[in-house]
């Protein structure tokens, strides 16, 4: 089997999206981030979703709080109850700078050591709650970054970065990923879960993902508060 | 004085790097890497230069040693007294897979946040010693996914990545660093100056340096075995 880098934050959207890696038969090297997020719920929650669909993982530690300028690192307060429509707009406070931009490149370090061409991403721009880093222009600019900028670029070998839930509704997501045997029960969405380890249901991540599987008609095994 | 970030890793090309940014008028903030490089020397020296230039400094600490495949960040040897003709053929060793996309990445994201539309670089694409990430189509395809990824390329400003040294000999760069008052006997540019803090006077990076201060016909003023 092929290799592939997936990264995995544990949330909903990148646990399908090693689903899928694993499903298209590649060998998964999933790659999770301890980045000052306000909480490490997602990094367990990555541990169990990995284990459960075989894969390797690694925890990269890097300090995005350093950086700040973020309501995910920093002191600031996380929006909640924003009306669904309003979603996809201006670019939320949760938005962390360059964040998808230092994982795909942490991504990409990893895929040329382990011979690796595949990079799986879960981005979304149809319910991407309005990042510019989520969007297929801004990937197409990654995929051509890495083969000019790595020694394997460099010797006529092609990096993919796959996102397989770009042009998919939050609710095509969840009926994919069922259907590939995610466990959602395991996996943590929300923002802003503390003190406790309970999602919170009113931050963008929560509305959407509660409203996905209201959607489908389906109950969300993630416990809320 | 408009903010920019200038990489710094307390080499020759990077201590030029940012007093060229200086003598453009520019704020600057020198962001310098602990990345598990074979010795701390370099960061020591980065600090020492952007003092000297009254620069802002910000060391980030990330872990390549857990990525590997190069002889920087892994325990393989660092190739010596390699003819000088031979450099810029072969991709070598010492290649650190993806370095300066995540460098560079981190680079945005501190502009992001201070607000600076300026990036700094001193790669070379002469004497470059061969890196695939030291060529203009590569910056080029960075500069690129920077205005596509953030916030502030979203909102219609525009980032640049400088790299003034890209078309300089490593001689034309000490001319350079000469005249805006660079102290290169702080900088170092050894890639294996273990045990002691002596360079090894043989390693590519030693040779390209002696060479070009041989040229001048300037004594080096770093401190050799």
């Amino acid at each position: 089997m092929p290799n592939a880098v997936v990264l995995l934050s544990g949330g909903m959207d990148s646990a399908t999206t090693l689903a899928i890696a694993r499903s298209r038969g590649f060998d998964c090297l999933a790659l999770s981030f301890s980045y000052g997020q306000r909480h490490a719920l997602e990094l367990d929650a990555a541990r169990r979703v990995a284990e459960r669909f075989g894969a390797r993982q690694e925890t990269v530690a890097i300090d995005l709080r350093a950086v700040g300028g973020s309501a995910l690192t920093a002191d600031l307060p996380v929006p909640k109850d924003r009306p669904l429509r309003e979603l996809g707009g201006d670019i939320p406070i949760t938005y962390v700078p360059a964040r998808n931009t230092i994982f795909l490149s942490f991504a990409l370090a990893w895929a040329e050591v382990t011979d690796a061409r595949d990079i799986f991403l879960g981005v979304n721009a149809l319910d991407y709650s309005g990042y510019p880093d989520c969007r297929p222009d801004y990937i197409a600019a990654f995929e051509r970054l890495a083969n000019l900028g790595t020694r394997a670029g460099a010797e006529g070998k092609r990096f993919t970065v796959h996102t397989p839930l770009i042009a998919l509704t939050k609710r095509e997501i969840v009926a994919a990923g069922l259907e590939l045997g995610v466990d959602y029960g395991m996996t943590v969405s929300c923002y802003d879960p503390a003190p406790g380890p309970l999602a919170c249901g009113h931050c963008d991540a929560c509305l959407l993902r509660l409203r996905a599987f209201a959607e489908l008609g389906t109950p969300d095994p993630a416990a809320y508060r």
